[in-house]
Parts: structure tokens; C-alpha cells; sequence
């Protein structure tokens, strides 16, 4: 048999280390790409000038284009016969991606922990991108459920890696060189700066975009994720096409400019759940938290952590759980990150 | 209150200057983007080698690239609470924009008066845009109908700023270099050069394009243009898309190849018209009248001024307006420009 | 009369040379694209890396952007009035399209053959693609029915040209320097290797993709091939867009990465069939037949000559023809072409 058949969760073992295929080359075409699939304006990652006024030598590749490329690698790999994404943490984003830099994906086997059904189990990974210097860019521990081939095959000893909640804030990477002192708010397009945010305060972004089937498509395929269950409308017995949770993310923090366009650079994924499934021809919308606040070494530079929640049509406002602790079911995202701001 | 409730008429200012957010590198991504979106392929954009067969050191952007980038920051200041965009005039395209070129907008408000009803206004922005070294690359002035917030506010002594019907020829910017003396007609796609367009001759361009949600919205967000009601089905009562504009400028603009494949560049915007709105499903067809004819300083370069028509499905040949004088259902746009051509 | 009204049957002469309008440009963007709108993943054209560790100096733009690029020109000279698309021989990529290159395209008609009924004929030309060097890229013999614009014009003297029913390995045209000996199969995305291809060996490529409006126009856009069929909904009785046959091609192949990831590159097109028409809508796999296997002079390097079949929802495993020798209902596509591998 040629064609891939996927890891099933007899397949893992702890220590594996994968090497992912297939490395990519990123340049301005995916990030024109970016732009057009997301209303994405910070304006770090927009404008060549505008990064050069905050330091950097030139803008670079959006955060989240770093991690939807080292993300889609590694699904042929983790999660071909994943039942379930269970989670995110202790992501780190370690320095920008350049257009030009070659990415890859490399993920080691850190949990494993089989369902008492005999069916599944939870398989745990630390994945880390690296560029084409064998650098590292981005690294972050996801889990999820997947299915046993064999359900005779014997449990491995549960591991279950113990996570941080959150990266502390020391753990924070600051991309070289940012400087935010000279910072231009009106080009930024909002006046709002680090110390105008306190901790628990909220904000409605407002803004809705209605999801269709060839967006979701293309982006999902700009990052070489290619899981059947995004593409194929004859795979599903209800004929939907489920949609790359990536793209909700993606949505949700360029709806996130209006009230954040500040919080330019994401440097932390501390946790996240995509809550419900989301399907073309939902409109999505976004609302903030703000979670802490914490001070960094680069001039000007704050961070906040921020809960980014997706929802779709029908949510009320900040809608996000019900009386019963569980998420409501207009619900599709709850996010927690770090994100650079200036002070 | 962190996200943007944009400006209502009281807002502003006779003489305002508004520096919009958020610069944009534009580079070869964008201009892939815009020949998948557009059957865009007049030669001097699509081919370097050609290009510079015409006196430039290489293809330049798009010159409606140039005009949505530039338009699409202005939404959040000038059309965030428009009723609706009324016009246009004094377009002049000053200088190429190149791969690599970070764009800005800038508008100055001209004119300012509160409709008889006193519930809304009509506001004049004379905007330009300014490339990374504040050169201009484009200036226009367009005007809006924008509500106000408050309907007591005062009415301000009402200023209508005289603007010329037609861009004089004179004034228009050939661009340094430009020369068609040698212009390869077959490469070019078409025989007809300057001398064989006739002042009042029309041109049917035959084919047609039916619009998808994903197309639009795709273009939309291209130029950073996040006005709500292209993006959101659940904005407006009948559950529709308003389509922004430009989408169906470009589209028309590149049908027009097929009749004026060498009406190589467009130097300036005389006026327009959106005459009715467009939704996804309309397939959208074009025509074209010669309005006038002008010579030009420039080496076998010749001017000129065209009507741009854009009608959907179900229009007769050449339909325009009906006996009333009022534009037809079936028309969608009206453009007044001008274009270089060899001659 | 301004525009193109295309060329009908008694337009050709034998000998004719054609200079196919519009140069075209094709940089890193229109590579973004091909990887949004298709799932490749293929690792040479994926990664600068990976190129380089073959011996190139950086990643080609793929060879069916080639494809589409050269063939998109030839659309308004050959096929505008065609009534059918009827084969493909002799086809060669002579050498890599980097980013930057400008392609453009010239036919000369090599065979005509009226058809009894007097209405229409089959036109053979052979296309070469050339980059702004004039060296030629790509080369192809295609042949289509066109219609007769007056029935009454007399039929020439029938040619038909002798075209090889395969490209003879030995013509294969290895691009300089290429070298699989240091080629890493796992980042490539398989083991599987030239001598692992058995002859008559088939391969389920497993994966599908729901195929978009939105999709192939972009796509079919993108190469500038402008035939209303694709685009203008009201142009069909039954209010269908016809789909590209190349953006078949593309959307199989892609697919074909599931069993055949090492199959890089495709140096031969022997022969091709659009067995039936592709709406959007349809669900589209892909499976391949390993037709006959070569050996080439460049290091590491085998060749494999393939089958390449696309079909829709509701075909049976490896569906191709029926009990009467005709194209099953859901055939697509039946390709036959040769690839680069390592050994």
C-alpha cells in the first residue's frame, strides 16, 4: 500500500521524535493570500515601513502564517485519525518568519494515555518549526484523541505531561531589535496603548464575516493541511465540509483589530478549544478578554494575555458558557495568548 | 470605548486632514491576486519584458491596485456611516506604483453640507495617496452621504467645492519613461491603436463574469476595505452581500480588454457612478464609449477618454439609462476615464 | 468590429505561426496561489530547501503552472470556437520556470481535417511556451474542433499529423543539474521509490476535494485563459460553468501526492483525454496506473511513466472505461504523462 494510512494510537511511542514533511518555502504570495482570506491590518505585519519604525528590518510573516504552516505538517502525521483536537499549550512564537525562510515541522511524542473505552486514546506532542537554518521559530504542545486500529493492541503506560496554564510572562520571546517607542498610533490605526487596557475588561469587535466554502479551502490548503474532512463534502455523512479551526482562529484575531489593532504580534499560545464545529455560511464574530498584563525589556514594549472568543450568528454578547459550565453551542473558539503592545 | 464607530457628519471639519491607517506594502502577491480575481491582461501589467518595451523598468502594479489600496483605507474615516457614495472626480494617477511600494492615504475635507432633512449630510474628501518616500501616486476626490449621530447637532455653513466635470488632458501624468513607439500590437493582443477609436463609438465587450460571495470578499479585504456590509450576511435585512464597488470596476475594467486590450493605462478618474447594487449571482458584462481624444507628450502615446459601462444579466446591448433619464436596473456602474494608448 | 470574434475552421492555414497574446510574468505569487487553490505538496516545488538539496538553485514554479500559463494564451486563437477538446501528444517541459520568468506562446497549425457533415474540422497546432529569452520551456501538440463560420467555404486538403503515441523516454529533457542522490524521502512525505513501481501496479490516491465556483475561476483566471464557458453563467442553456480541463488536471495530480509524493517532477505529457465534463459541485478523486518505468542519465534520477485518472462521486474503485470501451459516466480525466523519481 502506498498511500498514507495515518497513526493510529498504537503507532506512538514516547520519545518518537517525527520529522514532518513537507518544508515550504513562505514569501509575499501567502501573505497577500493572508490578507485577502482575513481582514488582517495590524500593521507590523502590513507595512515594510511601519516595521522598520519599530525596529525590525522589514515586516514579517504573520504570526499565525508561522503556525498554520508548522501546524498542517504535522496532520498527516498526528491527527489523520484523530477523533478529537483536545488541546494547546506552552506555544511560544521563538522569532519571526521572513519571507523567504523555508519552514518544517518536527514533533516529539511527550503523553499517551489510552481512553477506558479501549478504543482511542490521547495522544500528547510538543511540535517545533524550524527554518531553514535549523532554527527554531514556534513551538507548542497540542493533544488529541485518536483511534485505535487494533483495539487489542495493549495500553502503553498513561503519560500525561504536566502543562503550564499559561507561559509565564519572563518566558515571553521578544522578536530582536523591537522598539516600540516610536511607535505611530495614527497609522496604526488606533490610539489605544498597553496601560488603556485593564485586566478583566472586555470588548465586542463587532465586525462579522460570513464563512464561505472556497475560503476556508484555500487557506487551509495554503498551510498543506490537507484532512479529507475539510475538503471532501462526500466524506461526512451529513455532507458538510468541517472547517479548519485554524481559519476560525485566523478569523477571529484579524476581527480582534477593531479595539485591538495595537496588540500587534502574537508571542504566546497559552490554551485554546475550538468549542463547537464551524460550517460555511456561519457569520463569525469576535470578542476580547483581557486576561493580565505584564511588563517586557523591549522599549515600549507591553504584553497583554488576551481570551480571544469566536462566535457565530444568534451568540449574545460575550457569550462563551452556559449556567452548566459547558461551552453554549454558538460558541467556536476560546483562545488564550500573549500579545506585543506598545506602552 | 476601544472599537472604531467611525465619523458621522457633525464630525467634520471644513479643511480636516485625516491620515488613514494602515500602510501596505504591496508587492508581486497582490498583483497575482488581482490577475486570479480580474480577467485582467492588458500587457503592460501582466509582463515585465513587455513593460519595458514601453520605456519602464518593469511592470508596475495594477493602476486600479493602486486606487483600491488607497480607497480601501479611507473607509473607516469617510464611508464607515455612509448612506451612500454619490461620486467621484479630479482622479489622476501621478506616478506607477511599483512591487514593493508601501502605500498611505491621506484625506483633506472640501466640502460639507447637511441634507434638507437634517438626518444626514453630504461630505467632499479630496484624498491622495502617498507611496514610502510621501511622493503622491494618486489623488481623487470623492463625496458621501453620511449620517449624522446626533440630529441637533448644528448644520455647518453648507460648502460644495467646485470640481471639474472631465480631468483636461493637459493635466494628465504620462508616466517618466513611457514610450509605445515600439509596442508590439500582437503581444499586446489587439490591431487597434489610437487613431482607429472614433469620438462617440461604442464597443460591446461581449464576455461575462458571474460574481461569487468568495471573489468579493476576497478582493474586499485585499485593500484592507472592511466596511460591515460586504462581509456580513447578517447585516442587512434581506440577508445579502452588498458587493463594494471597486469589484465590479475592476471586473468591468478587465472585461474591456476584449475590444481595448491596448487602452494600456488608466491616468485619471473624470467621474463615476454605482448605479445599482450588486450581489453575488449577477453576471456582469461591459461596454464601452469613446468620449474624447487627446494627444499626449509622449512618445507614440495617445489619450483617451472612455465610458465604462457595467450592466448585469438581463440588460439590452448598450443599456444606460431609461427615457426618464435615470439609470436602467440592469446598469451597475457608469465610469468616466482616461487612458494612455499608442497611437 | 473591435473585438475578437476568434478563429473559425476555414481561418487556419497548414504552416500558420500563431504569436499568442499576452506575456505574462509569473513570480512567487502565482506559486502561492497554485498551492492555495490545489492540495500540492510535492517538496521540490514546495521548499527553496529542498530544491537546493537536489541540485537546483532554488524551488521552479510547478510544471503545470507552465501548462496553464502556455496553454491559457493559446485560448483565444485556437479554442475560442472550438466545439471540443480533443487530445494532447508530444508534450516536453524543456527546462524549469523560475519566478520571474516571462512566458508567452506560439502555435503552428500542423494538421486540418473538415469534418464530413461540412460544419466544422479538427485543428491540430503544436504550441511551444517560451521564457523572455526565447528559449522554449514547454512544448505540446494539441489538436480541438473548431466550427466552420461559413459553411460554404470550401475544405482544404486534409492533414493529419503522425504524433507519437508516448514520448520515447530517451527524449526526456532532465532539467540541468538535477540530482536525487542526497534526496530525503522523509521530508518528501514517502519511502517509496522508482524501483518500488511495478508496471500495471494501480494506486487509490484515497483523498477528495469538493470542487468550488470560486475555485476554478480563480484558477482559470489566474493563466489568463478568458473562455466564457468557465465564467458566464448565463453563456450554457442549463445556466452551468463549464470547468477548465486544466484545473482537473491540477486538482488530480495534487491528489496523486498520496502514492506517488516522489513523482516529482513532470517532464512528458504522452497523451490526455476530458473524458466528461466537471461542475462545481463535484467531488473529485484520483487514481493512478503505473504505464511503463525508465531509466534517465542524471544522478538518482528514474522515470515513471503514468496514468493519471480523475473521477467524480459515485465511481467505482479504479473506474476508467465501460464494457463497450467508452468513458464510465464518471471519468474525468485520463492523463498519460511521465515523471522524474528518485532511485
Amino acid at each position: 500500500m502506498k498511500t498514507n494510512p495515518g497513526r493510529f494510537f498504537e503507532d506512538y511511542r514516547i520519545g518518537d521524535v517525527i520529522r514532518h514533511a513537507v518544508p515550504r518555502t513562505v514569501k509575499m504570495g501567502e501573505r497577500a493570500m493572508y490578507h485577502a482570506l482575513y481582514p488582517a491590518r495590524h500593521a507590523l505585519y502590513s507595512s515594510d515601513a511601519f516595521a522598520q519604525s519599530c525596529g525590525l528590518p522589514f515586516s514579517p510573516l504573520d504570526d499565525l502564517i508561522a503556525f498554520h504552516v508548522v501546524f498542517g505538517k504535522t496532520v498527516p502525521d498526528v491527527s489523520l485519525n484523530a477523533v478529537a483536537n483536545l488541546g494547546y499549550a506552552e506555544g511560544r512564537w521563538l522569532q519571526p518568519v521572513w519571507p523567504g525562510d523555508t519552514l518544517r515541522s518536527e514533533s516529539t511524542v511527550i503523553g499517551l494515555k489510552e481512553n477506558s473505552n479501549g478504543k482511542s486514546g490521547n495522544v500528547y506532542v510538543r511540535t517545533i518549526g524550524l527554518n531553514q537554518h535549523d532554527e527554531p521559530v514556534l513551538e507548542y504542545v497540542r493533544w488529541v484523541m485518536v483511534r485505535k486500529n487494533d483495539p487489542a493492541a495493549p495500553a502503553p503506560a498513561p503519560i500525561v505531561p504536566e502543562l503550564k496554564t499559561s507561559v509565564p510572562a519572563s518566558d515571553l520571546v521578544i522578536p530582536k531589535g523591537l522598539d516600540f517607542t516610536n511607535y505611530d498610533f495614527t497609522l496604526a490605526g488606533e490610539p489605544h496603548r498597553w496601560g488603556d487596557y485593564a485586566i478583566g475588561e472586555r470588548i465586542d469587535h463587532v465586525d462579522g464575516v460570513t464563512i464561505e466554502e472556497a475560503e476556508h479551502m484555500i487557506a487551509t490548503r495554503l498551510w498543506q493541511n490537507t484532512a479529507k474532512v475539510h475538503f471532501d463534502a462526500t466524506f461526512r455523512e451529513d455532507g458538510k465540509r468541517l472547517i479548519y479551526g485554524g481559519h476560525v482562529i485566523s478569523m477571529a484575531r484579524a476581527l480582534s483589530f477593531n479595539g485591538l489593532a495595537n496588540a500587534q504580534m502574537i508571542v504566546a499560545l497559552n490554551g485554546g478549544a475550538h468549542a463547537n464545529p464551524c460550517f460555511a455560511g456561519d457569520t463569525i464574530k469576535a470578542w476580547s478578554e483581557v486576561l493580565d498584563r505584564a511588563d517586557t525589556p523591549a522599549p515600549g514594549v507591553g504584553a497583554l494575555r488576551l481570551r480571544l472568543v469566536a462566535v457565530k450568528q444568534g451568540a449574545k454578547p460575550f457569550a462563551l458558557k452556559g449556567e452548566d459550565g459547558k461551552y453554549l453551542p454558538e460558541t467556536l473558539l476560546d483562545l488564550d495568548y500573549w500579545a506585543l503592545i506598545p506602552k
